[in-house]
């Protein structure tokens, strides 16, 4: 069941690996059918380059398996929160890439420093706080999704992803695809934030009138970027 | 029509890809033919891997467009204002290279610290400055061609190319292919440009008789570099 | 003989180039055949490219050569300490990777800022302190085998890896494979490591309790992350 | 003529691009024949990618064109004076490799903080001095090679290369293979210098007694890595 959207999620999956987000295991992306209320994952510590999307996992809204014989992505109750209170998303991403995770290693948020960044953006990269060691002995993974929508409240669709503090990255959208596309967006603002510090400590991010005008130019009603496809 | 143009601006396009100065769809290159006084340009939004000559749009000066069913890039304005003004150039290319585009957001010009850059930069590469809140709400990617033009003058030719404060790259040539490697130009200098002023702060550029001969070396009629090609 | 152990220390010997962690024959992969205490080892100086099964080389734990024609790796003393002292490993990795060696070189061991790192290793990736001019002029590559075992003790289950001061990188694992593995994790933290340190030169590890988490969930017993195989 | 030197030529020029120190037309290899007393070298500003064996030209030690239709690479004149003074030298390289150019623009020499430089490298890579007014002015390139010589001496056979100040690198070994191959060592060496500093500004280079183990660890009459080849 629900071939399209295995293949999908393993496009996005794969995706990361090309565009240099994940070595190793270290990354998951899922896709979600809403009708359904099915996610299909990553399934746990499965290479790459052997995955087929028979090895995929699908799993309900409880966590519950569905279908496939392998252990789904330990990040899945991550995935689950996210899905639950971010109603409008269908897929999500987890990614330990380079630059996005030594922000999140060095406890800084990426600020806005330019129309890179706010063409996906509307303003910095957020990032979340630390799970408490409650947090962490209780239930690590379903809390990561919770802190997550605690620091981000509704601002989830201009803010299509984020900074876990001493961790890596969580990035979501409209599709596994677009979910696979804001990881890579993070993770190259986060090399240009990086290299701008090193040149500027001082540097200030963009007027706000500069990141609105890029922002508003690819999203909303009144979008002139693209061939006028959703988003 | 403009066959040969077409596929030397898809051309120039796909390298921008191959050499890493664009990801995603952040990026576009044009050509123009003078007689004619039409510009072909990559269209608005759409992914290099599946884009062929004939996703290309031909628009006139005023921005009409004169063939094609895609809409052209959004950044198409800022082209036409070049083309203008520079009538000797006959390619045009944006790029968010990312060492470039981290001068660009910390406000810092590149300035000629080695014969590399004196090769195809009479000294630094500029920083153009920000545009104001009338400038982006009126006519955005207008006005980004004006303050290009503004800021350089007549310099056009020796300073093939420039950095938009809390943007990225524009750079041109008297072909598409020579506007894209102009962009690598930037980008490479950029990337040893910073590692130099990691390394010392205080670096210096080089003195203006070791520019003068690079420069001069390469371009100019009594460049003694390459098999004697027009530049 | 030992045609499985050639395949397995051949693949990690490529794995080394392919993963960019060595480049020139700057790096060498051995496993050992535990009942029969046969060690297949890289020959010094050949050419990764040109490198089959056969041009491996069969050592006894003495050293003595067993099968092949060619010279072994001048690191096999250190490989040899390695195998005498840490019984239950099966692999060992020798790199020059450039993150993890600019460590070595600038003499700080890697703090564990992120759950990246806590996922393989329970804390810092060690420093190993350089050894004595007389430890050099004796028998320098045993020497090095012995400053890593008087450094770590019986740590080496979970600290898989250690950085040589001022040389570079000796890794090991159950498995030729794993130990290349996790040579790419020390490099893959390394440059995270020295981002986060740029960042933040003030970046602190994370809490002993995510590091405990992180890496429980990937190790011991109760390990819940990957299909069940043993590590 | 020459067809295995111009065979290795090529090849020495290629494997520039395929290590990523050379982009555009940014470098070039040279081989000398020293019993018929005739080079062979890169032509200037052709592309890599369509340069055949044929492209090359073959030059005597005065400069003089002894076969091949193009222009020889502008550089000849310092490739000339390398070979004239280095008798025992067969290929020299040249690039602007980008964490080498670095350091060659922010006026440092690369000491040698570890033993990959010292396998090598016996102590630093040294920095030549800037030329003067006068010697850009009068014979540029024929100067670049008398001001690498002024500062080497004899000592062109354990530093097989350097930086010119504000300028790029310059190789050289017994064969134009090696030469490249030590283009390579540089670069990579001046990476893992350049990010050595960044972790500590005070980082001291190796003691002298770990550079001469390395480094006859690999050279001279007791070299034990490798196969016994001559190096």
């Amino acid at each position: 069941m629900l071939e399209q959207l295995k293949k999908e999620v393993l496009e996005a999956n794969l995706s990361l690996v090309k565009n240099g987000l994940v070595i190793l295991t270290w990354g998951n992306a899922s896709g979600i059918d809403r009708e359904k209320g099915l996610i299909v994952i990553k399934p746990s510590g499965v290479p790459y380059e052997k995955m087929t999307a028979d090895d995929l996992v699908v799993v309900d809204l409880e966590g519950n398996i569905k279908e496939g014989s392998l252990k789904p992505s330990v990040d899945l109750p991550t995935h689950i929160e996210l899905y639950k209170r971010f109603k409008d998303i269908k897929g999500v991403v987890h990614t330990h890439s380079d630059y996005a995770t030594s922000f999140a290693q060095a406890k800084r948020a990426i600020e806005c420093y330019g129309t890179t960044q706010a063409d996906t953006f509307y303003g910095d990269i957020p990032l979340i706080r630390e799970l408490t060691q409650e947090e962490i002995a209780a239930d690590y993974e379903k809390n990561t999704g919770l802190v997550i929508i605690e620091s981000l409240g509704e601002r989830h669709l201009d803010k299509p992803g984020c900074l876990v503090s001493g961790h890596g990255v969580f990035s979501w959208g409209d599709s596994p695809r677009k979910a696979a596309e804001n990881a890579l967006v993070i993770e190259s603002c986060a090399k240009m934030a990086f290299q701008t510090l090193l040149l500027n400590p001082e540097a200030k991010p963009v007027p706000a009138y500069l990141a609105k005008e890029h922002y508003e130019r690819k999203h909303g009603s009144n979008a002139r970027y693209g061939q006028g496809e959703k988003e």
